[in-house]
């Protein structure tokens, strides 16, 4: 999501945003206003003021909006564990690109809330989004494995941090939530802990 | 899967099975022999030797097919964790579900095999399978809220107990595994403190 959201919010600081974050922008405004459903291509691109053609220049589909810059993600996560000390426990690693992910979403709570809801509406979307994780969580055991670390605990550790992450993203976008993204992946973590030595 | 694979196996033993258990059998052998997409109900219905309507009758669709029994899959977790003596630890009562879910599973390695096989060729199916353990994770956390586990500690076991459910599920069907899925289970339970530990 990095890359997509930097654009839209350059998109809403400067004056004249270049057409991606101009289409982003539109989109997602219109997802809100409307549902994803009831938005078409066509709309997007008149409420951006720009073609449709110009909007296939840059997305494949209106999904792709909401989907763009999740490679991005997935490379920040892997290459945060993949650098992480040679002595650091596999769940440390993994506890490291949380972080670093948590910093890079920390200034896009309302794009992540506006885009979250959005998601939620569509089963269709929700699919998607479950697929783009279980992809990222087998990228993560595979960069563990890569590290040394052995099956099961490869991706047992992975699915942990997705959990972590998907669990600590549901409360920071929380309406009344007033902590950062990042206190709140270390405070799953610490619960991940109780819970699993508690069993 | 419960109920849908009690059935196709009786459909295997019994001489004549009932039209559930036929369709079922059919269903799933065309699904191995020319995949999912290119199979229809009328194929299902003829090798089953029952008609269209029948099908019907017992099947909303041809996805259906392979879904049949996850309510039952879900009360067992629910029930079982519901049961589970009131000073047990939430993994612990976690660990008993997936006991329970791994004895009812264990008669039915073949077919958990072909089922996985044609599910992992369709990323439509694959899709729909990431939604039902989702909505399992949830109707877990909601069984361990009501036994009074606050959050996040009640989804975090949840999707624990999820991932130690898919990983095993996963080595417990793989070709060259020798072991009971309820030793795997234990297994990845076992593997799941060692590295949340060790972070």
């Amino acid at each position: 999501m990095s890359v997509a959201v930097i654009l839209y919010h350059r998109g809403m600081s400067r004056w004249q945003p270049d057409a991606r974050g101009r289409l982003q922008l539109a989109a997602m405004e219109l997802y809100v206003e409307r549902g994803f459903e009831q938005t078409t291509v066509v709309d997007i691109a008149e409420r951006a003021g720009l073609t449709e053609r110009t909007f296939f220049r840059h997305f494949a589909d209106k999904r792709e909006v909401l989907f763009l810059g999740q490679d991005e993600l997935q490379e920040l996560f892997v290459s945060t564990i993949a650098q992480a000390p040679d002595d650091a426990a596999p769940l440390e690693a993994v506890a490291a690109a949380l972080q670093a992910v948590a910093t890079e979403f920390e200034p896009r709570r309302r794009w992540s809330q506006e885009r979250q809801r959005v998601i939620n509406a569509n089963p269709g979307l929700q699919e998607r989004e479950l697929i783009k994780l279980a992809g990222l969580s087998s990228a993560i055991a595979a960069t563990l494995r890569d590290r040394g670390v052995d099956e099961p605990a490869a991706s047992l550790t992975a699915e942990s941090g997705i959990s972590v992450f998907h669990i600590a993203f549901q409360r920071w976008i929380a309406a009344d939530n007033t902590r950062e993204f990042s206190q709140l992946i270390t405070q799953s973590l610490a619960a991940l802990k109780v819970v699993t030595a508690g069993g």
